[in-house]
């Protein structure tokens, strides 16, 4: 049947998304907590929790390819919401050992099931509000990915943040000219410093979403860390041995693992992209996402339950009550059932004082 | 037995205390409500409510000689918090019909129950820290009002204020060296002309505190409004013709049924009086009640609730909910079952905006 120039592009053979389902989401207490971390909810207003999200955004690429790596105690919540993606897609870590261990899980399934098989790794708490153009940055990345490269896709920055680690670009990579070397990648730095990075316009935020031919993460991986690339394929060779090998795994995110050094040893593409993205670290940018108004107040829920009167901020109704504000500016209000919080835009990150009080006082149930 | 120096002060003879407990105190909401008005709440945090405060207040003066005046719908609460007054005590009006008839129907029926009566009407809903200050003022006022006069407790300004209406102050009264002539009563005036009232010294504050002989009182109304005096003492005499009356009376304050007229006549004494008053307006008011202090936040009940950091102002955790609140100056918020308001000491007059929208929404029953 030949195609139209209407209907949608077709997935990327052996291209499977890994979406990585852990973080708590400190800063955004009361909202999210342990027990129902931010890529639960929907923070868009749109009907769809951001996990959601990150599948709708992936399913073009991958038809059902999914695999998701999550808590023990979240496993059931991201099979509810995911309807689609098989159970036995879903791996439960036993215990968080942060991203390179969730990560490089899925790696080592993936190299057993699909030998040809490109792998996308994307947060599943993340804001992507262009999906088209995200797709296209990912149709390229698979494609330098094949060429065993480990591929990551570099934001252009919005502004120089000093919240996110940044990607140093090289030259153009040999054969694929939208893609390029990675020189290094840069810790979170100084607003000042951010500023002089973006003002070259060879830095990109990274977003930590890889792209990469499992087998070739992993061989990275073994290369400075062999027993942790040995555990990650015997617990994909035995799934038995999860709950013996889980625990010995080290702490250690992926870019430190793997990433840092790579790049290091000449390793590591970057696909520069333009879409828009956001990590949605705070309530700050939860405000500039769902209504960056000075003048009104945006409400992410039932506006209906909101009275404003000369006030501008954040409004989360969630917990069914009335929701009265009078007289405050780039005000953040969230509203759930056993735990207000009161804040302003600009103080949005300090709410992690309060989160790291409650559990200091052992009143970690409601964190 | 002989009374020693630290023995209690007797009572007043035949001194009685009229509660008139009305009022919504719109500007408290979420906290005060058509269905459970401030007088109802402790709003000191001391354990115990500002209707049961002001009995405690009174009771050294009349034993159980009260009268408490308030609405059908509050009758029940008024009884229980206050459980050594007879039922009997405790009028009920049919529908709210302002200070006079409220007022006049108690000294309706004091007139008839005892001839010899003075009463003092007291508002439910006032706080006044110094409790012996005040009684020392009511002992004086109780005696002018035995040479038939209509007495009002002048309170000292504590600053400008331009909420309150005042007391214009005239000669001394001969006889009674602690009271004064009363001039006229004047409205609430701008603060610039509040500023000069204070300055002369011979402006009070009217508190809407009254002592007199209810005969007196009466009369007095009797000669500016003939059939609503009629209608009091017909209802006094006759108690089954309350609902049959009660809706023909005008809804009118005693300041301008009686007070106004009777000062022009030159038919009122003033008691000036030093103690501290406040009849908490609003949240501002409230906050400086509670602890008015520029660089922490006041709680008025469970201080276990609140977690603030950097915050000043007033927080009332009133649903058993945690509430945090992070970077805000001067700010309010109250935390209700099915409510909550966030505001500012400084707008916090504004509240009565949210209590307006939400009746001409229909949604009363928040209100």
């Amino acid at each position: 049947m030949p195609s139209s120039p209407s209907a949608p592009a077709s997935s990327i053979d052996h291209f499977w998304a890994v979406i990585p389902a852990g973080g708590a989401g400190t800063r955004l207490w009361p909202l999210s907590r342990s027990s129902a971390p931010k890529f639960l909810h929907d923070l868009t207003g749109r009907g769809r929790t951001l996990l959601q999200e990150t599948q709708d955004r992936l399913a073009p690429l991958v038809e059902d390819r999914f695999v998701v790596v999550t808590g023990t105690a979240h496993r059931a919540a991201v099979l509810e919401q995911l309807a689609e993606v098989a159970p036995g897609r879903v791996l439960a870590e036993p215990a968080p050992r942060d991203s390179m261990a969730a990560i490089g899980l899925a790696a080592a399934v993936l190299e057993r099931e699909d030998p040809d098989a490109v792998m996308g790794s994307f947060a599943a708490d993340h804001v992507i509000p262009d999906p088209e153009a995200f797709a296209a940055a990912v149709r390229i990345a698979a494609e330098v990915a094949r060429d065993d490269w480990l591929v990551t896709l570099g934001i252009e920055p919005a502004f120089p943040s000093s919240a996110f680690g940044y990607i140093h670009l090289g030259e153009e990579l040999p054969g694929h000219p939208a893609a390029t070397h990675v020189r290094e990648f840069v810790e979170k730095p100084s607003v000042r410093t951010a500023t002089e990075y973006v003002a070259t316009g060879r830095y990109r935020w990274n977003a930590g979403m890889f792209v990469v031919r499992p087998t070739v993460l992993l061989d990275l991986l073994g290369q400075w860390h062999p027993e942790f690339a040995d555990a990650l394929r015997a617990i994909a060779a035995d799934p038995d041995r999860l709950d013996e090998l889980w625990p010995s795994l080290p702490k250690i995110a992926l870019d430190h693992a793997v990433a840092e050094p790579a790049a290091d040893a000449g390793r590591v593409a970057c696909v520069p992209s333009s879409f828009h993205w956001d990590d949605i670290g705070d309530f700050d940018s939860l405000a500039a996402l769902v209504g960056d108004d000075a003048e009104t107040v945006a409400v992410l829920g039932d506006a209906g339950l909101v009275r404003a009167v000369d006030t501008s901020g954040l409004v989360l109704p969630g917990s069914g009550r009335v929701v009265a504000v009078v007289g405050l500016d780039d005000v953040v209000v969230v509203d759930t059932p056993d735990a207000l919080l009161v804040t302003t835009r600009a103080r949005a990150q300090d709410v992690k004082q309060i989160v790291e009080g409650l559990k200091a006082e052992g009143r970690a149930g409601l964190t």
